[in-house]
């Protein structure tokens, strides 16, 4: 077993995202390995533009607020999250099942965040390692 | 500490249940045990007829595209995926307080899927020696 | 690795509040330790009069309905699920980069149900050791 944390990015919320950025990159800075595994709608954020486009998972705030709360409280954007990410060497990975699914090409995706394209047989081999498990 | 992937399956949303059943194929095609632990929405999905009535967990796609993309990319239905779930020898337990709660009988569920019918003990008791803990 | 299960409950739908802290109350019950962290919609319901509040995960059931099913299957109510999980033991965290974003004040939660208010590290810290980890 690692000190590694796996997370299943299913869900295509700007909440949810936060969250899974937010763990992964707090698991890298105290020492920990990190995967992301993007999946069906989680993967429609990994897309050109697509990190913007999120819903929030539960009506009880409108986006335009969410974002101004997020300002005020100085928390980092996505894209700060996930370039952070990248920079404490998090993994990527894009499930290949979903791209055909969803019809996303490759050159629809930001290429330079991927590390790799895989199925199920990769997440397993991941997550059986992993101290940290979780689906998001 | 066993090769095994439990997973809570809470939602009744049909992109969850392939993931779930995805998630449960992969881990037993690659040796490991398997459990899943059907529960509030998700043990809807296990009433006669009830597999194909889980709508999406996300409106960025309507059912009929969905489903016509499933087969154009030769995925197969939940259907053949809980089949083989069961032919690789996976585990199905079904929620007894969900029953309760949602006035769910014995004869109301596909009865030949359920290895057992059990509460919280069993799920923890499965969850404590697994190494791949995912609640969906 | 310690026997124990931390739960991060992001949602705060009712459903999911039951599986969170069922599965909190029964991991206690059968010996092992017990960490809920909540976050985002899930913080919203330690909030005075909150617990109340959370709407269901899946509008396949009214809250109504929902309610008088639970009565009749004689499910305990969130209050008394969150009252046993103190007595048994169960740690609860706050999330303060979520109290920051909804604006949520400390005079504003439930403080005698809340044993630590921290941020990611904190989190990583339970979950790194912890035999179940789940994202709510």
């Amino acid at each position: 077993m690692i000190d590694k944390t796996t997370i299943i990015v299913h869900s295509g919320n700007m909440d949810k995202l936060y969250s899974a950025l937010i763990i992964g990159d707090g698991a890298l800075s105290m020492g920990m390995e990190s995967t992301l595994f993007f999946t069906f709608w989680g993967l429609e954020r990994l897309t050109k533009g697509g990190l913007d486009k999120g819903s929030l998972s539960m009506g009880e705030m409108d986006m335009n607020m969410f974002n101004s709360r997020l300002k005020q409280a100085n928390v980092a954007t996505l894209e700060k999250l996930i370039q952070d990410y990248k920079e404490l060497g998090g993994k990527i990975i894009a499930c290949e099942m979903t791209m055909e699914i969803m019809g996303v090409k490759k050159e629809d995706l930001r290429e330079e965040l991927i590390d790799e394209y895989g199925a199920i047989g990769t997440y397993i081999h991941e997550a059986r390692e992993s101290k940290i498990n979780l689906f998001i």
